[in-house]
């Protein structure tokens, strides 16, 4: 007998997103569902997954065991959230109202609004102020099934500051469920004291920043942001060359406002990820696919910012790039906590299936984040990782209903 | 002194949404904001709204007064969700999997889906389980923010099962916060047993329905789905007229798949409200603004059908057709029970400002159900039913966020 001390016991469904990862093409919508099954773990690993009748006779739960009936539900990996920006500091919530009004993002910088407000009061706030505004947003995240997420820095736009958005980026980690991978992004936005010396902040990122994060240890990841006013192709490949020289491993915000080169950075690098893509063509897509490149799309952001548009993700699933969702979770446009709404946008906005969708929140989220092995699926050796869904998978798509019973991390009942 | 047994004390914003109802025009967005404002209620109904201060000086709280602290919070009233099909058995859950796997409406229905499926389930169920199936469904919008609703028959489409919807509404009224006002619908579809004689079922409608669901006095309107396919401009106006001369008051589904003659019979025939108008063009938005029709837009069902176009918002409120927004809570693809999520889709895909969408979802949606004189606004004399959002009104936008910190119907905190 298997022994166990949690067990989420007969589910109508299980997709335990067994299979390669991250996966594309036709194999984008593989979720690897059992039915009538059970998963047990112990000491928060799982050790089964399979029928609900084959659980009982192999699996002997110990005293005190924890029994989730799953019956009548759906049982999904924990979401992992591959792209955010949660850790900041000031209150840009009244921005919104003046931008639905009708207020331009000119007219709300030239009344003190926009990225310049969030850096200045995150410059201003110390580390743990930063913890503190943060922590509620990792809870909304996880109330909604999140259990890995990667978070940015990039409103310090100086060394010290961002060594202090990463450093909270640690506190947190070790203070809350949710795992985290921490990504240095400096080069999120050129700050007003360099703007008209660019290539002088491009230096510091380059020459200060990348050592100094790479030699604290505070990050896993490099990231740009490649645009049209913001940082070019050859910026964005000096940068993630030098975080790649220090272990940073690169990913790049590609191709949102226009087509850009941040696609063609991506695959020149070798980048884990390139993220947002609104507007990427098929030749770069294939040059996506070919590099190994996951695509993580991010539709919630195109919703709240009304860019009239969303990527195409059909496309990019057609010509073999894997494609994760993500929140995009940040104080300008990033309103939404929630996975499962990000879903729905890929399904209802994006013409994705459940089931991609599903795989996008997951597998090849983890994936994105090198959590292949650890996160994303529910698989013998594992972590538990899950969120239990009331009813079949698509109640997940129902925005706003109460469909979530349970969140399970690590083994736990967390949310 | 006023005295009083609640209090909503110092709220940074009351959108008290007093003034005319409904409204139109640049008036859409007259939400009638008082900061640093307290609101209190006698026995459920409101004795004092005004600047905090005052309220100090002229409101005496009675010994055991329920106190709500709404510094750094938004009071609004509770929403007023004008459209909903609530009321119905059956499970049509796995038709959405289907359906954004590519399946057909054909194909569904085919197979044993669509509204037929839930026409059977609903014959079939008994009046009580009618009321059990619902009761969650009410929970769910309550919990979002909803006090008052409209609901729908027309999953019977047969004297007696009709009768037993309504009857199923009748009895949710009376066990539940919300309150509800109940709409016959037996012109929702022509059912099967009556599909080469379409003529003899709304001629069952007419003669035997309305004059039962009157006697009863089950229904306070009677509403027809207007739309190639369904039932004619000519029936429609029929089934209205013969509602109204038994005090059905009129409301319809128009133009919604196609400009289809709704629109022009709810201005023929003074509807309270059209719902939907997906297709509505100027011509006839002039006729329904020029006949006091509320139009109710429900950017949900557009969504969750993925019509690929919404309502024109905004150019029904430039023609002066007072707005209103609403859930369209229904088995097939009325998958939210949330009014802010409403608001959201209202703004940020219909381009409304959140001032024209909170309008849109209380006092005007109260008017599309003649309640403005008792819902939609905090104003004295009215019963208090209110949401308190946490932090700016904006948050209200922030879909899955926990922002909803209360919900209080009739002077107690339901939620």
């Amino acid at each position: 007998m298997i022994p166990a001390d949690f067990l989420i016991d007969d589910a109508d469904v299980v997709a335990t997103m067994a299979g390669p990862a991250p996966r594309s093409g036709t194999a984008q919508g593989d979720i690897g569902a059992l039915t009538r099954a059970s998963v047990a773990a112990l000491d928060g690993r799982i050790v089964f997954v399979g029928r609900a009748e084959a659980c009982r006779h192999q699996v002997s739960l110990r005293p005190g065991a924890t029994i989730v009936d799953a019956r009548g539900r759906t049982v999904v990996p924990g979401f992992v959230d591959s792209h955010t920006h949660l850790v900041y500091a000031g209150d840009r919530r009244d921005e919104l109202q003046l931008r639905l009004a009708g207020a331009t993002y000119a007219e709300i910088a030239a009344a003190g609004g926009g990225i310049v407000k969030t850096v200045a009061a995150t410059r201003a706030a110390g580390e743990a102020e930063l913890v503190d505004a943060a922590r509620p947003r990792l809870a909304a995240m996880l109330a909604h099934g999140t259990t890995t997420a990667e978070v940015k820095s990039g409103y310090g736009l100086e060394v010290a500051s961002e060594l202090k958005m990463l450093r909270a980026i640690r506190r947190l980690a070790d203070e809350q469920p949710i795992s985290l991978t921490a990504t240095f992004m400096g080069a999120h936005e050129c700050p007003v004291e360099y703007r008209d010396r660019h290539g002088a902040y491009v230096d510091l990122v380059v020459d200060a920043m990348v050592p100094a994060v790479a030699g604290e240890g505070l990050a896993e990841w490099c990231d740009v942001f490649c645009e049209q006013g913001v940082f070019t192709p050859d910026e964005a490949m000096r940068i993630l060359r030098a975080g790649l020289a220090r272990g940073l491993k690169p990913r790049i915000h590609a191709d949102e406002l226009a087509l850009s080169g941040g696609s063609a950075v991506a695959s020149e690098v070798g980048a884990r990820s390139a993220d947002h893509l609104i507007f990427v063509d098929e030749p770069h897509a294939d040059g996506l696919a070919g590099a190994g490149v996951v695509a993580t799309l991010l539709p919630a952001a195109a919703f709240f910012l009304k860019l009239g548009r969303y990527a195409p993700a059909r496309m990019l699933i057609a010509r073999g790039v894997p494609v994760a969702l993500a929140t995009d979770v940040n104080p300008g446009g990033g309103f939404t906590p929630s996975m499962p709404f990000v879903m729905a946008l890929a399904c209802f906005a994006m013409n994705m299936t459940l089931e991609e969708a599903l795989v996008g929140t997951t597998i090849n989220a983890a994936a994105a984040l090198d959590r292949q092995t650890t996160a994303g699926s529910i698989e013998v050796g594992k972590p538990l990782d899950a969120v239990i869904v009331n009813g079949p998978l698509s109640e997940l798509l129902r925005v706003g209903a109460p469909v979530i019973g349970a969140v399970i991390k690590h083994g736990h009942v967390v949310a």
